[in-house]
């Protein structure tokens, strides 16, 4: 039977040093504000809309929104993170995305202020991210893996670790997070030879690959820490993640499940990173 | 008996494109010119000027040099920098760094452009570098190790590649760009636990370790191709890399030597991207 990482955990802990962060910062005279831009209503975002909004209640950090249609013009959005940026009270911006076809989205992300960008989109937050420097903010889904590593102790330096997936927002990202801490970090993709065997390499295995339990039993071996980033609706209406939960938790040491991972650390680390984002304006 | 990957011949395919290129570039109107930044006497910069402005006559690239005394200001370097930036007849800049104590290093980098930025030095290049698109250019050395391999038709999809070292000049570059590339890339340092393990692992194996003839033959097997990033002066003057060549060449299938390997190809690829940088400007 393997440890379960749960996320609630890990959320559960960050809201309590977040709401002292709080109310260290408003003692300060500054309210920890988080602007969302939103085009048009789409389920999914409406649906994590809420969950930031519920996460930013409970620890005191303010919400502005920012709705446009969907059809809005990219001038138009251009001009609402224009408005984002200026504002003083707004330390940090959440931008939907992927954008509607009609919006050049290197504009959009370009526009945006990088110590405002608390999603890690901008071109300054992948410096920041790639270089280990303090610039714009890492994507928020590889900085809750890291959370949930940190929260349940787990040593990472000199540690063999396989990251499944490269992709910008999850695999890339967290691959250099966990190379920072001094891990051993192998990448792999879809175009690596029999991954099975790379990920049994893993003493810590990030998945990422972006497949509803493509990640089977035969993949794993005892002793590992598996960090499940998928999400995903089965037929019926259930989620899962990347990994095949119930063959691979009866092999391994340690998992997270799905739902109740990765996920539900997500929207934390966005909040916190609004927080951080106005410590970092309260400094300069 | 290995093969010998050759930085020579890599050099000399690489600058009959470029003259072809230059010849492309002067006929529409445009000498392609490297602006050169350099403080003070360094022996090693001038070595390396000398280098590239020979590079640059034999390909018909133009050099404007920009000396400054090693006390010169921050704002004179800035200055410098800001003319270097706005003379649309300089096209791709190389500042010598280190810098002295007394400039802020972050500022500097700040200052450039990245579309001049043909060094890899500013945030733009990095995270041009990590995301994988068109902004700034890569690290010249992590550039050339790409180079070799491609001149000698290593296939790279697919393929297991070590890399030692992650510094941002060269390890943490490389890997992305060998990913990119499609290879499954693990990336070792100084904290990664049994490295000659790790380094047999590759079917590729980039050394940027940094020590002289530190990674010796127990750490590889047949099969192997290795690129040795390392160069250092032995007692007595003569040259050497990270690896241990007496040892590995025997054992391994392809192996760059030191002098005559990477560091031949580094140049070109500087005097590559001026090139670059000036089809870019001609285009936009």
């Amino acid at each position: 039977m393997a440890q379960i990482l749960k996320g609630k955990e890990v959320a559960e802990a960050l809201a309590n040093t977040m709401k002292k962060d709080v109310e260290d910062l408003k003692a300060g005279g500054v309210v920890p504000a988080l602007g969302i831009i939103r085009l048009g209503e789409r389920d999914d975002d409406i649906s994590y809309e809420r969950g930031a909004k519920k996460r930013c209640e409970s620890v005191g950090v303010a919400v502005k929104q920012y709705l446009l249609p969907a059809d809005a013009s990219q001038e138009k959005l251009l001009g609402v993170i224009h408005e984002a940026n200026a504002d003083r009270n707004v330390h940090g911006v959440l931008l939907f995305r992927p954008l509607p076809r009609h919006i050049d989205d290197n504009a959009v992300r370009a526009a945006l202020l990088p110590e405002k960008d608390i999603d890690g989109i901008t071109d300054g937050s992948l410096a920041g991210v790639f270089a280990n420097i303090s610039l714009g903010f890492p994507p928020c889904t590889a900085e809750a893996c890291m959370a949930i590593l940190a929260h349940y102790g787990i040593d990472l330096a000199g540690r063999r670790v396989t990251v499944v997936g490269r992709s910008l927002v999850i695999g890339r990202p967290v691959a250099m997070m966990l190379m920072h801490k001094n891990a051993t970090v192998t990448i792999c993709h879809t175009k690596t030879k029999d991954l099975p065997s790379v990920v049994r390499e893993g003493e810590i295995v990030i998945v990422a690959a972006g497949k509803a339990e493509a990640i089977t039993g035969e993949y794993f071996r005892e002793g590992q820490t598996v960090i499940d980033v998928g999400i995903h609706v089965k037929e019926g209406g259930s989620l899962c993640g990347d990994v095949k939960f119930a063959e691979a938790e009866p092999v391994v040491k340690a998992i997270t499940p799905v739902p109740g991972g990765v996920g539900t650390v997500t929207t934390c680390i966005t909040i916190q990173h609004v927080i951080e984002a106005a410590k970092k304006a309260l400094v300069s």
